[in-house]
């Protein structure tokens, strides 16, 4: 089957490679019908070493069940269904309470191991665990939405979630990718009165507004401090959206939480250890981590059918397997926000 | 007036210094009936670099109002008060939002410019929004446990409060002195089902179980950690209420607190900057900090005063001011839990 490859920064290829395939009862086998390129993919995209096999890439996908194992029980042939990144087993309590990113027996698809979602097919891990039906058509226009509740729509709404957004607050949302777009979304959907988006892509920021953010910073580093602080009376938000992972966002992050104020981090982390002693002074709390997408899908799922929230509007791109390649470079070059791939 | 001064480490005297007196309009004058030496007091009293004039010590009292200042509205001569152990303004946002010590205009008593409370009389800045009158009698059975709102019950609920407790939650109490007590009855307070205490003073461990706890641990740093994780089926603690706030302290927080829990800090940090990776991957929430006890007085008051709660029950020792220095040195060589002072 064809399948995304990325062997070093900058190089991405579409290779055959052996067909995806149950390997364990619990397995069920999905062929992908929607993927897309994560903001994520670009850590690796910019810094990742040479490697013999390379990487398969990709952890966002809406498929067709093509097969389950003897074991699958809630899953079965011919379903459309959402993966979320992350696999679980969906029976431990650290699922049941709702960190499926957690579970012991969980972990990421983007590997040799679990296999890429940018691809024509994907075995997945616990099926019954991981997959979430959908009872749309197989071209269905809110398919773009739905895909988002794989991730990045389920990433913003953790962001939102750990930051404690709630109605009246005002919440700061640092960075103007797909995720921190999303955490717009959720920001307002959770009620703040007062969104923030820090960013600087004239585009992203239009559609911030549209999806209810408020105010605008374009300032970066000391500067995107002073006048986010400058915007909240000199105290600062009460959530931050903390949607990057960088040394500088974090900063910023630190910077422009009020005291008693939550940031809510899902950006992966590129930044040295948090300062224990400044936080605690100002009763600051660090939250988040990778987003338990699984568990929010049943919450988030009816706003997306009824299009009460349209998420699927930061894919501004298109491309089938051979196109990805260079939707890489497209979202590296920040000429396109979100890439929709239809293997 | 008699007050008490720290000198260096292991050097406390009791010292005639000048009066206590109003200095801006907003201040009022307590003489102080009750006030106590805590647990944080013992850091300096084993690091403090000797000073020319030392530092008067103390921050939890209950006090009667001497005198007001002409700005003062809320509080009265002859009042007997609350004085938690930050003051606060009490008409800004963030004390509004019920984070005092956060305050832009508040600060901490124990020092030339605040005064100590380990003294005959005080100052207090900003009355109206520091002080909380009580409707009880200058010698009341109940003093004790009201002094504990001062600092240790406040800071108690508020690791718990920021480590989410929550009903059926189990919570893992690290530290055995009075705020780790005082954590266990805000955690039972909150309704978790399991309360686990790590520490080892056997008189101190009994009175937690009289405070709801169900478990003890014994064991300290990596043993520690394998026996909450054991007890508690592999997956650690959902609340974590660090009491301590030395490295090792920190570090067993981390290691028994589950995918997606919470530490709650309110042990003066003393530890290396926060690995904001590990706790990102694990979704676990860092929270915490100076315990806003001026806001928490309103919620716990009522149970002190009809006997829900006794967490007057940390004072095993009570001296007047020329007993001070001895009282450091019983509480640090863990002979003391808590001692209070009567001028």
């Amino acid at each position: 089957m064809r399948a995304t490859i990325m062997h070093k920064a900058g190089d991405v290829r579409i290779e055959n490679i052996a067909d995806a395939a149950i390997r364990e009862p619990t397995n069920a086998l999905i062929r992908v019908t929607r993927a897309c390129i994560c903001g994520s993919d670009l850590w690796p995209y910019n810094d990742m070493e040479p490697t013999p096999q390379g990487r398969p890439m990709g952890h966002e996908a809406i498929g067709v069940v093509e097969d389950v194992g003897k074991d699958v029980r809630q899953i079965s042939r011919g379903q459309l269904v959402i993966m979320p990144f992350g696999y679980s087993d969906g029976t431990c309590p650290i699922c049941h309470e709702g960190i499926n990113t957690g579970c012991p027996n969980g972990g990421f698809f983007g590997s040799w191991e679990t296999g890429g979602a940018q691809a024509e097919a994907l075995r997945i891990p616990y099926a019954d665990g991981t997959l979430y039906p959908i009872d749309v058509g197989e071209d269905d226009a809110l398919l773009p939405g739905l895909l988002t509740l794989s991730d990045v729509m389920g990433t913003g709404h953790h962001a939102a979630l750990t930051s404690r957004v709630r109605p009246g607050a005002t919440a700061a949302v640092i960075g103007d990718g797909a995720v921190g777009l999303c955490g717009v979304i959720a920001a307002r959907r959770l009620g703040a009165e007062r969104i923030v988006i820090m960013g600087r892509h004239e585009a992203r920021l239009t559609l911030a507004r549209d999806f209810g953010a408020t105010d605008v910073v374009r300032e970066r580093g000391e500067e995107g401090v002073a006048r986010l602080r400058e915007l909240t009376g000199g105290y600062g938000a009460h959530s931050v959206l903390e949607c990057v992972g960088s040394a500088q966002a974090m900063e910023t992050a630190l910077g422009i939480v009020r005291p008693g104020g939550a940031i809510g981090r899902v950006g992966v982390p590129h930044y040295a250890p948090i300062d224990g002693e400044a936080t605690f002074y100002r009763n600051v709390t660090i939250a988040g981590g990778p987003a338990p997408t699984r568990a929010y899908i049943e919450e988030l799922l009816p706003d997306v059918l009824e299009g009460r929230i349209e998420p699927g509007r930061v894919f501004d791109r298109t491309v089938g397997l051979d196109g990805v390649p260079d939707g890489y470079r497209a979202m590296n070059d920040r000429e396109s926000l979100k890439v929709m791939i239809k293997p």
